[in-house]
């Protein structure tokens, strides 16, 4: 595999030629509704995108472009998000990890296998009671208790995307609409987005048969959408915080400074691919105290001035014990990273809120 | 995209220079245990394999290749499989649809949404049942009761994999295991399998950065594997049935002919994309009724020397009514063409285990 030169698309160049999904207006017009309710009740709102998206290799899909991600993390989030009172945008890749039901996997789980067929006193109740196992009941009761009472408040509204255009639009569409919640808006950018695409222009129609001979795949860049996201779609107000999975740990901390330093958001969660589950880097701007009145800043010293970089970031490890998978015994509850993940950025969030602009 | 002199691996080489999946001896053990008790209980065994293969494009995982494959036709297949009283080995993407817990798809039928907590008469009943309710019984009732007696006679042996390496690996080492069940054995080749790959040594280890410029791939061609299969593998007793997919129906007929021609197997099972749920192609050589003792057989008429192709094979179209997913009021079930094309390899199957060898 190579890279040549470059045929990159802007965002603004992205969505003049590529054709919107047909369901976008239906969807944003459910988005719109939701955001007004919260608005109402004052509550913060987080975007969660979840999942990987995909790109069409033909316009008759058969064979497509994925990048690798159950959605634990966005799913995960999601429901510790829930349970600190934000109403959650769920933007996921149909099918991947959705919260709740993530805990029932029919693969490692199967809701199946702790249901039993209840035989009735007197025979004549039909059909049968059908009942979860006895060993069972703790374990659903909590998960269905908070997922009947997030439906019944109506904090989550769930949306889904398959490929990497349905997936831009979405998020600039959806985005646009969060933009009226100003500073009590958050995004949490978990999806793993493709880097590389086929433009429309390029797809093929009917399956590329396979005949005889090697298939070559050329791809164009996806734009990169943070710029525009952070300078127009939120108005500079969202909360945004981006991650970054790498598969060489040296290159986390780097990149995601560089990525702070080009798009001008708020967070940029490194996660090396092997440590993903207990080890994080929070990775930010270092925001100065305000100074008294009258007072002036005083110069920079000299170190801090060879060194532009470090000056200007903070990084913040979040650690937990790498998990073994057995419960806590107090409390049959398995440790996950993203509560502490998720209590740090309510925190944060709620200092971006308060401070002046 | 543009096709390319051949670098083609034959089957040999294939698993000569790749290496099997870590698993493989494990899983191939708990296939020989299943395929010795279907024996004893002189029970004929299908493999159906089911969902699309991945080829990675990196060793750390982020990016592949995907084929898109639900796993309905597979996971739906094998519940009618089962109900025929055949044992079924299914091999599976992960994570992909499965016999039963595909009726709850997590997106499109959440269990959660069927269950409710029972207060109890004297609240001292902790934890509380949880039970189906009440509009639902009799729908969970008739797949849990045939979950619950597949899983007690063990006529359900489930294997996954992910890559198209997994799969090869599986697929040989299962048809071996199946082979002492001779004509019994019936290979239900399902799965949505990769064209192409990239050869281990053209992986590169870590996740490929974007950076500038645009992404080339070039891959090689996936060894045809159905005539190995045929005649060294299942030594020619295996009922093979395989699929085609195509996007341009036109190619469906054509294209089934060719592969049984090249490969030697029973059945080519041709399926349009967007019709694939009302209608399929039975594609098969025409069988010559025996001669009686001492007849010699006729020279062929000049018709069918000019036009060999057609005079040897037949194709079965098996249609249903176009599905409207409103279930028939009398039975409350909807119609799945899987239960027709089961029924009807199950009675060519049965022919081919009694015709003489």
């Amino acid at each position: 595999m190579t890279t040549s030169d470059p045929t990159s698309f802007s965002a603004e160049e992205y969505f003049a030629t590529q054709p919107p999904p047909p369901t976008l207006e239906h969807d944003i017009s459910g988005v719109r509704d939701f955001v007004a309710r919260q608005a109402k009740e004052g509550r913060k709102v987080v975007l969660v995108t979840s999942g990987g998206t995909t790109v069409p290799l033909e316009l008759n899909v058969v064979r497509f472009l994925d990048n690798f991600s159950a959605g634990t993390r966005g799913a995960t989030s999601a429901e510790y998000f829930l349970k600190a009172g934000y109403a959650v945008i769920f933007m996921h890749r149909q099918f991947s990890l959705q919260p709740y039901s993530r805990h029932y996997s029919h693969s490692t789980n199967p809701f199946l296998d702790f249901l039993e067929i209840e035989p009735s006193a007197d025979g004549t109740i039909s059909p049968p009671a059908i009942c979860v196992t006895r060993n069972m009941r703790q374990d659903l009761l909590e998960v269905l208790t908070a997922y009947k009472s997030v439906h019944a408040a109506e904090t989550l509204h769930t949306m889904t995307f398959v490929t990497v255009n349905d997936y831009l639009w979405l998020l600039r569409a959806v985005t646009q609409e969060l933009c009226v919640l100003g500073k009590k808006s958050m995004y949490y950018l978990a999806a793993a987005v493709s880097d590389f695409f086929l433009p429309r222009q390029k797809m093929s129609e009917h399956k590329i048969q396979s005949g005889k001979g090697s298939l070559h795949i050329e791809m164009d860049q996806v734009p990169k959408i943070l710029k525009p996201m952070v300078v127009e779609w939120t108005k500079g107000e969202g909360f945004i915080v981006s991650f970054k999975l790498e598969t060489d740990g040296q290159l986390l901390v780097p990149k995601a400074r560089a990525a702070l330093d080009r798009y001008g958001h708020q967070v940029v969660i490194g996660n090396d691919l092997h440590r993903r589950k207990f080890e994080v880097v929070f990775v930010s701007r270092k925001s100065l105290p305000p100074l008294p009145p009258g007072v002036e800043p005083e110069p920079l010293p000299e170190q801090e001035l060879e060194d532009p970089i470090s000056t200007t970031f903070v990084e913040t490890w979040i650690r937990i014990p790498v998990p073994t998978s057995s419960p806590n015994p107090a409390t049959n509850q398995v440790k996950e990273i993203e509560e502490d993940i998720v209590a740090e950025l309510v925190r944060r969030h709620e200092r971006w809120v308060e401070e002046a602009r």
